[in-house]
């Protein structure tokens, strides 16, 4: 017998309005409905479910997932190709390096070019102040237009694995791990949970995971906490976002310079580095001009003022002021930890430990929250298609 | 009920003599019989309807298709990769940095380490003249040996993916282009096709795609022009090759040294740019020589040579010249377009742009191609397995 | 009708007791229960004759196979891609340049991000004495703490694709060769094999292979002889070992400084070069403190040390001492050849041309290898799968 819950959640899958998604990109949460929003975690929650009940829910017998990624990453990578995997697509890797683009290739011309038998492709592009995002909507558009033009047999689904605004596989997965964790969105309600700058001694982190995590939890009843020094503010059009979408909620969105003042009460604390705004700002201008002497001072200018904030760390003293002292600590990993990874950084070494596994849950979510996006771009009736995975039940290890 | 198009397609390639090309590679278009090359256009436009019609024309339920590049690539790698994928096999890239080659292994040994479990491998190999087909015949070589001997369960079929003399999945994509848009091959005959040297501002372009196309546009009573500047003929023996063809379908092969009479009164034009034969040869001798001094005079020389030809431009006065106005343009992509990747190149924006969507539709053959040439090596009897397909209909999107 | 052997190497299996093997790795052969080598070999023996009956060995869907690969690897990656691709996995590369490792993440992290959708993990790590086997530990133990944390769905299989001290895929692969060269592991039985330094021109070539063989080949009552110069010994945990399976196999384990005495009535000799055990310990000190003159030093010292003993060459002459001059030789390849990969090397042209075809058939048992182990990591019952999936039957080249 299949889990109740899986046929439970198909049942709500199947209420929610979500015909706007096919075909389309999820390239932003504060773009998606409401109904858009919860079909992505409960379609990701019933891929997760269908794993542990050894159920593969391959949807493509074969078709290509493209990633091109402008910056390191390890667990969204991974999570990428383990989610066109699960669902029977093959990552192939578009190297910018290795590929023809330096011949003065267009962004429309490529975006076709990889597309012929492709059913995904996901884009990290997140260095950039006002590009990223450009991007991906510039490739979106090509694609729109080739898919409408008959050259691409199907529209690929594209996945944003993270821009200059947002990060929403994380922010998503961060979400998820929430609603799991306390036991459903509706007991979220009226939580406190805090989005802390935190210290580290790296330079130029980006800031998609805070704009993620604020635009993202604001639309549940929470009420959102954003806290950072002086200088370290964020995109202004995501801010107004969670506050409209906390007003929208019934709840409060705050701002504050004091990480401890944030912390009182809190119920959910989630302290992370990132770089000044107008640091983000001038490095893309610097990065334009080629300006590598002004890109040298930006860094040791952007350390030094990092450095003025080293006591920005969620330490056990801070941790005691939350609610009970035991707000959830949450991470998008990999952390600054303090006498682990450097000798100041943005979490102190116990109380990361008594979290880990935790933080460990949390990413856990991330290749479900991905195959979702691209399940629900692909299929015209996805609840009605899980029914029929379910029914099938075909075996992800065979013996 | 099936597109029937698929089933006369079918049909037509059951009549046709192709025992000759299992297990045998397709490295140069010139060695192969009017048969064989017809049965790659038939496979691959019935691969590209089956396609549309969701229908997995997956051969393989495992195996490898191993890519070795040892050019820059984008759109033959994703050619390539989608090919595999579509017929069930999962690319390996061999990339002889991080290999152990550099250890002295040889070429008979790499190749057989690396197919022990492996069903086709494509090679690009562009940048010397003498060298890029000389060392995919040792490579076909070696695996004929260690097939024969039992060592290799199977005998990988090899893709020619650019030499230096020819491009044959360039062409042959080229090729069913103009069939599909002229509607039928039998409406080529008579058709004047240019293929035409282009201002570019760089450097040591590969000739195998001018070589390519003229060599084998021949063999379809299109009366072929070659034009380009003094000094950037091509390898003599591909020109003999174009010349024979086209005595033999009853079609003329011209030669001239301007653009603006090859334009005149053509039905296809296919303008780019590519090095010149001496330099090309000087080039492979000096990189042999590790001369790099050597070498980067050559490039100033050449890049001044070509600078000499920058009106040897695809503008629109040059495209009035030809039929009605209206050649077909062609194009391997990506193009040097003027004002766009380049202040003076191969063609005008506003030519490229009405053409723009035919070239990706040109390119678009090429993962069919590709995928044709490994079926008709691995099946013995390929007419009768794609019935056979065809009758279980396996779906391709499974939902 | 199935292959005979196969239906009895499938009952021979499972008269095996293997009960240990699930879940478990297969680090060094060392630790591994005689039945448990046993099984590796039998698996992988029904694996291979399983491919050229054309049956698909597949037990997986979907899931990934990472690979790490520390140093650089031809025929490994390729063995590893393969063994992954037959059982239904797909290989994802864990490039720790393209990762964000160097933020200072830990081991236990970075296995755990990696293994949310992973059923393989295979690492090679063989550059430092002292590093890689503790490295694999580390990543095992992490993996078996998330498994049984209820983070990861599965236990991922780790592959140890050499480390410092053995490289088990090589060595099993090298005696599964020897059990059917010689028609049976009952007739190795007072047999005697050769592992000799023998010289080459490179330098740091890891200890693992000769390791890997004596610890492997003194179990099966073939009389082990180790050959080298002084100051090449190896690491001595290893030579026990050696010792202690020739003794309870009731073999003699032998020491020589003479690669003459050694070959004397052999009857398989393993010429191979390797570095000084001193030399690698040196270098693993200066590359922690970064010191790269003393690098640069060590190894000109060291390349002045192997030129001392050039005459370590496995020539014409030498083979004639071996047992009706006729003895098996072996290479994990790529070889040193004099005249051929340098001007002087491990062995002469003449002799390598000789036992080519058996170096590559050696060498074309490690896919087979590698897939055995994953099977019998993932397998409860491994014998009565291998029935049930030749009951079914599922075709690997599907047409």
């Amino acid at each position: 017998m299949i889990n109740k819950n899986i046929n439970n959640l198909i049942k709500e899958l199947s209420s929610l309005d979500i015909s706007g998604m096919t075909r389309k990109d999820f390239l932003l949460t504060w773009e998606q409905s409401d109904d858009a929003v919860s079909a992505v975690f409960k379609t990701a929650e019933i891929l997760r479910l269908l794993r542990r009940e050894n159920i593969s829910p391959r949807i493509f017998d074969s078709g290509l997932a493209v990633s091109v990624f402008r910056d390191n990453s390890t667990r969204t990578r991974f999570s990428y190709a383990s989610a066109a995997n699960l669902l029977g697509l093959t990552v192939q890797d578009l190297d910018e390096k290795k590929s023809q683009i330096a011949h003065g290739e267009t962004v429309r011309e490529t975006s076709c070019m990889i597309s012929f038998l492709t059913e995904a492709i996901g884009i990290r592009d997140d260095m950039y102040i006002g590009e990223g995002h450009r991007y991906m909507k510039e490739v979106a558009d090509s694609l729109d237009q080739d898919f409408e033009a008959g050259l691409l047999p199907s529209r690929p689904a594209m996945v944003n694995l993270q821009c200059d605004l947002d990060h929403p596989t994380q922010s998503m997965a961060d979400m998820l791990h929430l609603i799991n964790h306390f036991g459903g969105v509706e007991n979220l309600k009226g939580k406190k949970i805090v989005m802390s700058w935190a210290y580290s001694p790296s330079y130029g982190k980006p800031l998609s995971v805070p704009q993620g995590v604020i635009s993202l939890m604001s639309r549940f009843g929470m009420d959102v906490t954003l806290a950072h020094p002086p200088g370290y503010s964020l995109v202004p059009e995501v801010l107004d976002k969670a506050d409209m979408f906390c007003r929208q909620s019934g709840a409060v969105f705050t701002r504050t310079e004091s990480m401890e003042q944030a912390f009182e009460g809190a119920d959910i604390v989630y302290p992370k580095s990132w770089a000044p705004f107008s640091v983000m700002q001038k490095r893309t201008e610097l990065l334009k001009d080629g300006d590598s002497a002004g890109l040298v001072q930006l860094e040791k200018d952007c350390l030094r003022q990092n450095a003025e904030y080293m006591n920005w760390e969620c330490t056990e003293e801070l941790m005691k002021k939350t609610r009970n002292g035991s707000a959830l600590y949450m991470h998008c990993l990999p952390a600054d930890i303090t006498d682990v990874s450097c000798s100041h950084g943005e979490v102190a070494a116990s109380v990361f430990d008594r979290y880990r596994k935790l933080t460990y849950e949390e990413a856990g979510y991330k290749p479900y929250i991905i195959a979702a996006m691209i399940l629900l771009a692909k299929l015209k009736d996805p609840a009605s298609s899980l029914n029929s995975i379910i029914k099938r039940a075909p075996k992800r290890k065979i013996f």
